[in-house]
């Protein structure tokens, strides 16, 4: 087993979604992706959270395979964020973050995880990633995923860790945003002549672009007729993606295309539900089902 | 043989894009169609254009294979418009319509194109493109395309084309207009009850949907580290879709799923010259290696 290292925030969400509050959802970055990546490989959690984190979390978590050595309860509160979405989902404004322990985050490795062949730096101030990658082995794949915040205050760092991984995970914009180029190819070369080897750009319900070698791959998303909630599909589809890689150990150009097209199909799960409720109770049959109709949706 | 019936507009476009103005650059929704679909098989065109309208637009379709039979020479001028694109391309705005002699516009189907099997009805007064089934045989195949002008003042005339036509061709803001639904699944589904056995709505560069029987196919569009003008993309996907399945005689699901493909292949070169400079130049070796091309872009 090729277990994977994920690090990144845990949090408790407040969701505004159709006129409807949902609150004390469990969210977080490194939540989301460990939850879809130990779909397919065992998982190893660093994070942090308070004394109200509840054992239905940890135990939801454990029960799915993840590994909690790493994760470590602070004195005070759980990271809390509260959204409200528009009405069709295509935007959302942050309403209150409340910090918390997080506020003081300060990844420890634990010894027993220094040597996780896969590591996902989930999205989380890009200073954090690289002290992440200072205290672990040599791993065969690094994935980073990050997000516009970085980019506007951390864009130095987040440049340094672009050069130390294998993988960048970041969402249209946020590729425009870093590179200054409007035309997606471009920012992608770009963005791998930072660093990574390969460079994967989430476009939503429009799917994504895989850049890697001389070669494109554009993947669309699932489409579907029941979109609930929309937050941690970024990190689902990564974690998922690093998931498939860790399981097949093999990071080919193919079999990195086939780990987007499960990263796409964990989170079109993940939308279908609000936080974690559909990618929770889905099984290997449900994923493996929905995989093959996203084959027979894009062949031709 | 099985030539194409198209039926739409015929223009002279004002372009500003990226600063620069283009003046008199030939257009229209027939036109981009018409010089699209005759890649693939021979086209008959009906339009209308003023005596202003040069001998080289002419020879440029005729060379490529289109009958000008119904070709209308009226009084006065070619229909005008002029748009200024944003620097993105992503949106545009209308300086200027002129609509000359297309004002009076009455499409008279020539004798000799009344059993054309297959039929593109471009984007054109709903009204109008009634008018044109009225005048002709029973084709094997029927494609119409619209735009939002009619969804707002010719929706009852839309719907009762919808009723005729085979495949409708439209773009997702305007299926979500039509239809009065956010979700593009459920859109679909809306328009498919009017009528056309298939539905494809348009992304841009995003790519396309196609809804027909009981399954979905997403084809993303090819990126493209050059886009100069997207003037005609629509119509140029729509008239390459006609054309592929015009020479291959075959509206089986697979085939139409390729046509969309080829739609997408043309519609890539469109973007990457002025108005259909580029178009009008590539060969048929140049369409079947993209094509290719967007089959290895999207396997996995």
């Amino acid at each position: 087993m090729r277990p994977i290292l994920i690090v990144g925030s845990i949090a408790f969400d407040t969701l505004h979604l159709g006129g409807k509050c949902h609150s004390k959802v469990l969210g977080g970055s490194a939540t989301y992706a460990s939850m879809s990546a130990a779909h397919f490989n065992p998982v190893q959690l660093v994070g942090v959270v308070g004394q109200d984190f509840p054992d239905s979390a940890t135990k939801l978590l454990r029960d799915r395979g993840v590994d909690l050595a790493g994760l470590e309860i602070a004195q005070g509160e759980t990271f809390h964020w509260e959204g409200r979405y528009s009405e069709d989902l295509s935007s959302r404004e942050t309403l209150r973050t409340d910090l918390n322990v997080f506020a003081d985050f300060k990844p420890k490795i634990p010894q027993s995880f220094r040597k996780a062949p896969f590591v996902m730096l989930g999205n989380i101030d890009p200073t954090l990633q690289i002290e992440v990658l200072e205290q672990i082995d040599k791993p065969a794949f690094v994935l980073a995923d990050t997000m516009n915040l970085w980019i506007d205050i951390r864009q130095n760092e987040l440049k340094t860790l672009c050069s130390r991984v294998d993988m960048l995970v970041l969402n249209d914009e946020e590729a425009r945003q870093l590179t200054d180029k409007a035309n997606l190819v471009h920012a992608a070369k770009a963005l791998r002549a930072l660093g990574p080897k390969q460079v994967v750009i989430k476009k939503g319900e429009h799917g994504a672009l895989l850049f890697q070698n001389d070669e494109v791959f554009a993947l669309p998303a699932l489409p579907l007729a029941s979109v609930v909630d929309p937050t941690g599909a970024g990190d689902t589809f990564a974690g998922a993606l690093i998931g498939y890689l860790a399981r097949s150990n093999d990071l080919s150009s193919n079999s990195v295309r086939r780990s987007l097209a499960y990263g796409s199909v964990l989170a079109s799960f993940c939308v279908e539900g609000v936080g974690m409720e559909r990618v929770s109770k889905i099984s290997t049959a449900d994923v493996d089902a929905r995989y093959e109709q996203l084959r027979g949706l894009t062949s031709f």
